[in-house]
Parts: C-alpha cells; sequence; structure tokens
C-alpha cells in the first residue's frame, strides 16, 4: 500500500452506475512524515477519512475487495487511516 | 484512479472482436487544474465523454468492471466525467 | 492501453507450453506521432501484426482476455492495430 | 518480487475490518545490497518479519494469495524473509 | 514481458509455504541487446533458466498461470528463455 493524504473531493454527476453515492477523494502519496510527492491521484473512501487526514491506499483489484467497491470499475481505495508511523525508531508521523 | 484529459481520437479497423464498437479516445493525464503530464494513454469510453473534458480513469483489471468492457482485453476506462476538483479547499478546475 | 511499435521478434524455444505458437513481438512505447520510447517490450501477437505497424497493447490481467491468451502466463497483448490518430483535432499518425 | 527493508511500523485503528489484527509494516525497496531506494511502502507481514531485516514482497493481486491476506484490500505482501542474496557470483548480502 | 537477465539467485528459509522448493532467481531489465537497466527484481524460475540467460518476465496475476506458481504469492515468473532477439532486421542478441 501508498500512504497518501487527503488533499480534496471530485464532483462527478456522469459516472459509472455502481459509482453512484460514492466518495471520491482527491489523495496524493506522501514519505513516512507526511511531505506530499508525485501527482494526484482520487481514490474511493470507504473510511469517511477527512481532508488532510494521512490515509492508506490500495491499488489495483485490492481496490474492489470492500463491500463498498465490489465489481466497481475503480483502482484505488482508501483501506486504512493512519494513526501513527515510526521509521527507524523514531515516530515520523502522529495524527494530531 | 488519475484524473485525465481526452485529447483525442483512435481508428482501428483490425482488433480484437470484443471491441468492435468501442470508441477508443486517446488520454493524458493531468494534475488537479487540467494541467497535461505523461504521455498519451488509450481509454476506452463508457459515457460518451467529449474531447477536452477532464475523466476519471480506471487500469487494470478495474477497466473491464463496467457492461461494456467485460471480459474485453482492455486496460484503461473512462468510468467518471469530472464536474469540478477541489484541492486544498480551492476550486482547481470547473467544467465549463 | 499504450501505443506501441512493433519493432522486432523474439525467438524461444524453451517457454511455458501454453505459449507454444505464439508470436512474441518486440514493441515500443510511442506517443501520438508514433515517436519512440522507453524500452522495449514482448507482447504476443494476436492480429498478426507487422514489424513498423503502430498497435495497441493492453497490459496485465487484460492481456489474457483473448482466446490466444487465455490462461497463459502473458502480461501484454496486441488487441489492435492503429489505422490513424487525431489529437487536439489534427491527424497525428495514419498507417502508410 | 521486489527486494525490500523493513524500516517502521503503521499504527491505524480505522481500517477496513478484513485488516484487524494484520500487521502493516513500513518496507522500502533495496538493490541486491540492501541499498535502499525509492518511497517507503506498507506491506502485511505474514511472516513475523522484524525491523532491519530484508525481504520480498509481492505486489498486485498477489499479495491476497496467503491465508492472512484472502480477499484483503491489500496490494502489497511479505512472503519470504532473504537469508542471502548472490549476485554474479558474489555474495552481495547475508543476514546478520 | 520484459526482457531480463538472470543475474543471480535468492536463499531464503523463511517464506509463504506455497514457496517450498521453487527457484527464485534475481533478474535484471534489459534492452534488446541485453544491456542492464533498473533496479533487480525476483522471479520465480519455471523452466530450469541459469545465471546469465535472457530471459522473458511476466509480471502480475500472470505471474501464477504456471502449474508451479498457480495460487502462489508471486508477482513475477520467468515464462521464456531467450533464443535470440531481432530488431529493426538485426539480430541484435543471440544465446551463446
Amino acid at each position: 500500500m501508498r500512504i497518501a493524504k487527503v488533499v480534496g473531493v471530485t464532483v462527478s454527476t456522469i459516472k459509472d452506475e455502481k459509482l453512484q453515492g460514492r466518495k471520491l477523494l482527491v489523495v496524493r502519496e506522501t514519505d513516512e512524515t507526511g511531505e506530499l510527492y508525485g501527482k494526484p491521484m482520487v481514490a474511493v473512501d470507504t473510511l469517511d477519512a477527512g481532508v488532510g487526514e494521512l490515509v492508506l491506499v490500495a491499488q489495483g483489484s485490492a481496490a474492489r475487495q470492500t463491500s463498498m467497491t465490489d465489481k466497481s470499475p475503480v483502482d484505488t481505495v482508501i483501506m486504512a487511516i493512519i494513526d501513527s508511523l515510526e521509521v527507524d525508531g523514531r515516530v515520523t508521523f502522529r495524527k494530531a
């Protein structure tokens, strides 16, 4: 999984029928401190994550292994909200 | 999913039989403002998207999770047309 | 899918039994004008594509969604031969 | 598979129900000597790997092919702990 | 598929039970002449490939489509040993 930060939201009226009612969040990957890198991606939110939170995103067919995304045309899902990260024996991120 | 802009069309007579009648659009990934980056890709259009529109594309096996692409040899599908994007509390893109 | 050009062929005697009789072409990705970029890949040819032609390749599990590649250990397949590409209202490639 | 080093741990209270009780380790890819490169990823640990160990991670749908990850929304799993690596006839890494 | 060269071996005692007895080779991608690029990867060998040989590797779910890897947590498999490559009408690689 990739560490990512929720940075925004997507509004879309015309979309695949299986996506009706799904929350599509804009996320960007981060390193272990929450520092952003890379281009924005859009992930289905299954956990009511908020803008500013650090999350884990699963990509590929893994994104369909939740009750909200089963059989949907989606390739990225938020499947965990991060409380804290510890790297090299040091807490590098802690949720405010 | 990736944010992408529809930039063109592909014409192909000789193709896998399951692709007969499918619209194959040329898309390029964009950032949250619609700024293009990366090389062109080709996506199956399931939503009658038009050239110039910002869309979401799902890649990998997700691309086969629509009624138009089921069991087809395709790895990229347009599954949403974007109305607007809001990042960092600011509207970064709004459909004309 | 990616736009690619067929640039060569692979000869292999020792291979997975499901690949017996399959044509393994060397391809390289191109932009919308046919300009090559990136490293060579090898794709199963299901359409009798010729060296020099521009094609679409599907990657991942999509590569097994043809009658010639079903259940084979292959991750890249040629599933369309491109006649022409039109980007930004301009024909950027037309088959000779 | 990719060679990776376990560099830390992820704490997450709110996560997909199928991830309850799973250990989510922070890993970074390495070369054949254990030299780190790239950004951190998070992998499900199925082998009780420890921080500092070199492991193999499988990505994509392969990550669900263990009894601990079956049908879970995960895309990266630790499926081997590396004892040693030999490249070009030379031992490039040996577990302490 | 990617063209790769077998450059070494991985020794691992603690691994997923489905990998018992499997040969895990270190490979690096090459261009059409056998020139190495990129970082090392680890692939399951299903063809008794030797160090120094040029092979084709299939990645993703394709890696499980052999009798030796079925339902295993592996994402990279060697599914062909290359005899020769011809690119742009010229033999760029021939097995010694």
